[in-house]
């Protein structure tokens, strides 16, 4: 966790923006402009949407990218809406991993991915690569517990060769996430307390520089007193806070997941930075996709700032 | 999931072959064969041992396919071993899933994805496709459920949309499922068996015309009693049931995961009949790829149909 902690230290922005695009949340003139060039590449003219979509996702991940690089430490892109396009789509999740890691970003995969032994090692290869070769180009990767240590062991060998982490989800920011997580368990403690302990004990051995292990915990902006209680409870354990802004945590919220030194946790905002532009007065639907992507640009720069600066005045 | 009960009444046959190749399971003369084609290919030197992996993937899944199609009525491709490739791994899958559909045969993504609202409708395109286009071509996948309901909906509104089904794990097969899923609660219940009663719960109005929902549950073949106890407590979830064969679970084992009339579930095995040539003392390593594919679909049929005789043996 080292490199994460000294970006946010290097940017003095505990942030990361979250690339998850959808089709409503890139301008329409950045997808139609894109048509012909789809049309002429593809085989099957039936995959051209996908396609299409897929690489107005790559201009518009670049745009905001190039915007918010040198403000916050990492971006975290959301695996699920490029594999929702198939192949072309997984392309341009590596390709924009790849960009973002290129502009001197950490890249945090969020793939939640989690299967056992030869399974749950394959997917810990998005971390190492396969054969000297990483098709993946990623920093960290969030992976889901429900299967236990068999789950989790193959991605900590995987970040401690590759000096790379993981994140564990341990209280996640949705409404139910507390039809499990909430559990009363006999002894008392609540079921994603007992994940708290077993994350910080897969954690234990790779403790680094900072005081924080390669293994992070996922822990909502939406559950402030819990979160409080976990930066307690799990004190070598580094948080990624989603939740943040459209989901309603607010930097107030989220202060308590922070150490007593400002560390120790970094505050995921996606729609509140690469959707900005829609609810900016100047967007016009009969602007040109160059003028869109300025729009877009300047308003993610804007909010990521602006998000910065919140955290920096609780922090 | 009557699509699925269908297929296993048409072949009686409640099996399902694990699709999940690893460098181990395919024949090294296989992957060899593929160098020049490969290197040809390639844009980026760097990626020709992954492509050429993938595509070696792709000629072993095509010949077990082909040995088991009309023999078993379903097969579960493993993302993780095609993901860890990269987006050529990917494209392999997709590739493997279109064939086996091409073959008649019902195909089970084991993708355990799992995520909240908009991320998890994009997982749900798997199901789907996007705008018309089905770049997945697969009639089921599964998901993990510790994000509770807000992370499922999305998959069974897909499922129905589709005519597919879902599988939500509840007691997995790997030794360290019990750290979570066998957790004592306050009120005398496990973790495990609380999941079970979510997933009856989210596929209470999606029953099929065999009783059974689009939403089934993962149980492991190597939890008997539990599986037995499940059968009773989830009268309308299908199961599928991995970890026979390799991890241990026999037909007696799985026995009691059935219901009354002998159906209500799917058992998988993987390695012990995709990996069943390596057992087979004809196999030598100086065979070419040609001899070791045939002796692949020999072994790999002759160990479905004994697993396929093993169940109706005690059902």
């Amino acid at each position: 966790m080292d490199r994460l902690i000294d970006a946010i230290e290097a940017t003095q922005n505990p942030s990361v923006v979250g690339l998850d695009p959808t089709e409503a949340l890139v301008p329409p003139q950045v997808v139609a402009g894109l048509a012909e060039e789809v049309r002429d590449s593809v085989e099957d003219p039936a995959e051209a949407p996908a396609v299409q979509l897929a690489s107005a996702f790559y201009e518009f991940n670049r745009t905001i990218i190039d915007a918010v690089a040198g403000i916050v430490p990492a971006v975290k892109p959301q695996i699920a809406m490029y594999e929702a396009l198939g192949p072309a789509g997984v392309d341009v999740y590596t390709m924009t991993c790849d960009y973002a890691a290129s502009r001197g970003l950490y890249v945090l995969a969020d793939a939640k991915r989690g299967d056992i032994g030869s399974t749950a090692a394959a997917y810990a290869h998005m971390l190492t690569g396969v054969d000297g070769f990483d098709p993946w180009k990623v920093d960290a990767v969030t992976v889901n517990p429900y299967l236990g240590t068999d789950g989790i062991t193959p991605f900590v060998d995987a970040a401690k060769e590759s000096d790379k982490d993981l994140f564990v989800l341990v209280r996640t920011s949705n409404p139910s996430s507390s039809e499990l997580q909430m559990l009363d368990l006999a002894d008392g403690s609540k079921v994603y307390e007992r994940v708290a302990d077993l994350v910080e004990g897969w954690g234990a051995d790779s403790i680094g520089a900072h005081g924080y292990s390669r293994v992070g915990a996922v822990v909502g902006a939406t559950h402030p007193e819990e979160g409080k209680a976990l930066r307690t409870r799990m004190p070598h354990t580094f948080f990624l806070v989603p939740g943040y802004g459209a989901q309603g945590g607010t930097a107030a919220d989220v202060r308590g997941m922070f150490d007593a030194d400002g560390s120790g946790a970094i505050v995921n905002s996606s729609r509140g930075i690469i959707g900005a532009w829609r609810k900016d007065g100047r967007y016009d639907p009969s602007m040109s996709a160059d003028d869109a992507l300025a729009l877009v640009d300047e308003t993610a720069r804007d909010a990521a700032i602006r998000m910065r600066d919140d955290l920096r005045a609780v922090l």
